[in-house]
């Protein structure tokens, strides 16, 4: 075979959605597979008008409970820290930190940016703590969405300057920063778990870079979102990736030369928020979202996410067809396939199992 | 040359698009080049008012005859298969089957997917027809444009779930539907010939694909589209790949993530729809738009089709220009181009001969 | 290594990027280094009620001069050519020719097509003299801001086709004028310095591939685009690369096949215009977004430009974090980075020095 021979490339992508396709079928999933959720009953008993009715935190945020209709005043209240995952719902505990708090409930984890005297900036231990926080969340068979949320006005105010600073000054060395941050983003990729930003205050450089690697994006009106590294020599590189890819070309030019701040509606139009809901509306109407997504097996979910990022990397149509129409067959030999088919086929609820394959 | 060399690559590239002109010198367009067309006089003489008055029909729809002003109420009528092809315009038949109607007139062939009973669905037969449809009006010199109808107020369901079913249950092998359906959605791609999807009903899963894949997508107001595979627990992988390209991240994953069903005018606003027309006037609308593409030389047309998206594969730019760059050489040979140009100099109306290179 | 092994592939990008790199240390940009602007007391020197107060040209534009204020009928004026670039600010002269003129200010040049007797056709004199002023102009480390505008009706009519046209009669050879045409696209995209298209007429064929190639591209109202060639039989394949990539599949379609002209408030939706203001605004509100981006350290702005561009070609979203977060190392390297952050931390304004790494 010779270099850019068809079909040795042709081998090499059989490779790599083979080794795909194996990380699938992995523990994680395998695990999953164990966990009977019958997911349908369990949101059918769920009151629409108040969904927060059977969330199962023992620190419900207060925008969880925000009625559908606006107030027409909102009593003050002090915002709080939902950081507590309610051991007898999960197993598992001691994800949330002081700047990352971490809520389950109905499947749905909400991770709170909460480090409001640091403007929820990305330091290094920011990162790490939603990196290793989406890590253990993926671990969890009983977590099926992940809600990227924030206290105070800023959803995140971006890289921690300081430490930026200070890395240049002394070591000279900022690799381990940017790797930190490119981990986070790559890490919020390949979740097997939708990641859904739920934004209703700003969002800037490393900040707007995470609302626009979430695979969707969600914003209170007065959210606003920016880029604007020219303005401290340092220019937007890295959000450049995730806004480029999001809201095309000239879009993504024009807030990164000009680091213009653009608003929710500016970013439903470009491609970077998915709607707009008012902003005291907005917790409930991603959670609805999360719970539509909850809905659907995990497993599936899971693989249809990989599989939709896999595939767009192909520049190549008929390449792209092949390997997506090779996880339809993997797919259909999924348990929730079968049920899921044979259900609606017999127009009864499906069971599901969320088992992988 | 070591395996990633930039010039092994380009000399890749090279080849790629050499074959890629090739096939567009090969026999169809060679014949096409036989058949002197003239096809701005046959046109001019069309009655902008009322095109069906032009279309050669055997059956023609209902649709086709429909008058731009909206009718303050509408008579109840049957709707009538489209199916038959005149033998005598285009030396062709036998095109239509139960499922797909094929109609040419004015170098405009309608294909009307009318199978209600299955609400359109997409089973092994139905792609297949489709498919050879497309390949027959390929093959035929006369036909320029083709336009993707339907009858009833579905205009696919998607893949045939029984089917689906069947296959997975007694051979435990769908790789053959799967192909199938690539194969469908790559032709609609690779043909020379211009596709425009004409929608006024329910776009879903390999429907809504269909819809996306087209070159071109018009709808009628109620139109809808969604691609709810989550909820049958059959993630909707590879209309990911068409929809996905059309709308862009942000927006697929919502669809494919929640299932949600958006509107034509959202459709708009993602990029998947490029207008909305009142639905009773879609057919019409479309139908100029149509003739609008059969003015040009089909060759030309065919071969800027098929330029497009293989420069768009291209992720470095340099190259995707390299390649248009030495297609518009190519392009500048045909016949056409010297009588187009000609014609815009000498501001004269030009007579295209649709011969290619 | 065998060909797509994973680590040659890496390793060949990374080769690629270490290329870039070094390409962002060149000459141009040490030049650079050794001229500190200190842009921002100048910038703030700049009254915003009448930016053309501060221009130094000795031919301003009318445009330039133009009230925001609409006046109820406007006074019938000769357009004027506004080569001339003067030797005192930049040291440079002789940029501008009869069909192109140059004119620097505030650190932004705006080169305007004024060969209104061929439309501003995109002859091979037209394109080697943009080429070439854009050549000019990224090598004068005064220049920050390319605007690209025009004299009369029509930003360009594209191609000169009584050049195609003979050049394909005689030697049967387009090569060279598509080449020359590719090199002025790539340089737009490659060069240092943002180039924004400031448009309130016609822009065609490869005069939109041009308005698309920008890196911003701001209309007035009544601006119109479109990608006609179908009408004379040569595609409008190279525009196809530009277009395609700023506005998508289904909308860069439906221009090259129908050739429909689209209006600016269009072109905002598909994604091709960044904004549509009021005609006689167009100029004073393109030159205060070239402003915006002036304030910006220069060498931070083309390491950022070319950086998205790079990272965009990349399919593996991975790929291209791991090149654009290396980049970001670079520049925090950059001195400009470093007062910049110092400056923002202190709550100063930053003092730059324009150095590159």
């Amino acid at each position: 075979a010779f270099p850019g021979d068809p079909e040795a490339i042709r081998g090499h992508t059989r490779q790599v959605s083979a080794e795909y396709r194996a990380l699938m079928m992995s523990r994680a999933h395998r695990a999953a597979g164990r966990v009977a959720l019958a997911s349908r009953p369990l949101l059918a008993a769920l009151p629409r008008a108040n969904p927060a009715g059977a969330a199962r935190s023992l620190a419900p945020t207060r925008a969880a409970v925000a009625p559908r209709a606006r107030p027409m005043r909102r009593p003050v209240e002090p915002e709080v820290a939902t950081g507590c995952w309610p051991r007898s719902l999960s197993g598992s505990a001691g994800i949330s930190t002081d700047r990352v708090g971490v809520e389950v409930s109905d499947h749905v984890a909400t991770v709170t940016l909460q480090d409001q005297k640091t403007r929820n900036c990305l330091s290094t231990t920011m990162m790490t703590d939603l990196h290793d926080a989406l890590v253990k969340l993926e671990a969890d068979p009983h977590v099926k969405v992940v809600v990227l949320a924030h206290t105070g006005k800023v959803f995140s105010s971006g890289h921690n300057l300081k430490e930026l600073q200070l890395a240049q000054e002394t070591t000279g060395d900022t690799k381990a920063i940017f790797e930190t941050c490119n981990k986070l983003m790559l890490k919020v990729r390949s979740s097997r778990l939708p990641v859904i930003a739920s934004i209703s205050g700003f969002a800037t450089a490393a900040g707007c870079q995470l609302a626009a690697t979430a695979d969707m994006c969600i914003a209170g009106e007065g959210a606003t979102f920016s880029t604007p590294g020219v303005s401290i020599g340092l220019f937007c590189h890295t959000p450049g990736v995730a806004l480029g890819r999001a809201v095309g070309y000239k879009a993504a030019m024009h807030m990164l030369l000009t680091g213009d701040i653009i608003t929710a509606e500016q970013g439903v139009r470009c491609g970077l928020v998915n709607e707009v809901v008012p902003a005291d509306a907005l917790a409930e109407h991603t959670r609805s979202v999360a719970l539509k997504i909850a809905k659907a097996p995990s497993a599936v979910i899971g693989l249809g996410k990989r599989t939709f990022y896999e595939q767009m990397a192909h520049g190549d149509v008929a390449e792209a067809y092949r390997y997506a129409g090779g996880v339809m067959q993997d797919n259909m030999s999924y348990p929730d396939a079968r049920e899921g088919i044979g259900a609606f086929i017999d127009k009864r609820p499906p069971q599901w199992t969320d088992a992988g394959l």
